[in-house]
């Protein structure tokens, strides 16, 4: 079985951004914790809503329309079909859910295959 | 369009034990925090693996073959069909992740409703 995971640990063992890693599967869904520094691509996920949950640092959610900036303990939900452009000044560490096998660029062409850790 | 959850500041706004407020929702899960303290039921999900993460405080989750005990940071998925009981000894505060509608202690007749925050 399943043992416990420790976010903070979980995320001493790599130090590559924009390169999540699966930590745990919770139904049909990937809980993966990620480094973040600088600017993602702009994309969306027409299938599925995405979940960001700042562990530490500071995120902020770019959309067409309006931003929100999350530090420590403050989660958005990017509604489905919504186009997003995650960027983050320092280091920022974030929990992430989604569906097993969401491309993380919005584009399996250009996203980087799942890992586990 | 939602706005950004502050989970701390969420959990201000309620006292009572073991009654999750739904604060996003995800696809069709539900992001929920809740506080707790005490024993739960022994219950479990046939269908739904059980997703908890701690953000305060310590949780233990029973189940019949072993138990984990959970700090700040740490998350643990209870695989469906598993019986569990979570148990705190001092207040806990928890983000859960199930699909809308499970059933706290497992059985619909017992659960409490769900409730938005």
């Amino acid at each position: 079985m399943e043992e416990k995971i420790n976010l903070a640990e979980k995320l001493t063992l790599f130090a590559d951004y924009w390169s999540p890693r699966t930590v745990a599967n919770l139904n049909e869904n990937s809980i993966m914790v990620v480094k973040v520094k600088g600017e993602f691509t702009w994309h969306k996920h027409d299938d599925t809503d995405d979940f960001f949950l700042v562990l530490k640092g500071r995120l902020t959610i770019q959309m067409p329309e309006r931003e929100v900036v999350l530090g420590p303990g403050e989660l958005f939900v990017v509604p489905r079909g919504i186009e997003h452009r995650p960027v983050a000044e320092e280091e920022t560490h974030l929990l992430l859910i989604e569906p097993t096998g969401t491309p993380n660029t919005g584009d399996p062409a250009t996203a980087v295959p799942q890992k586990f850790i």
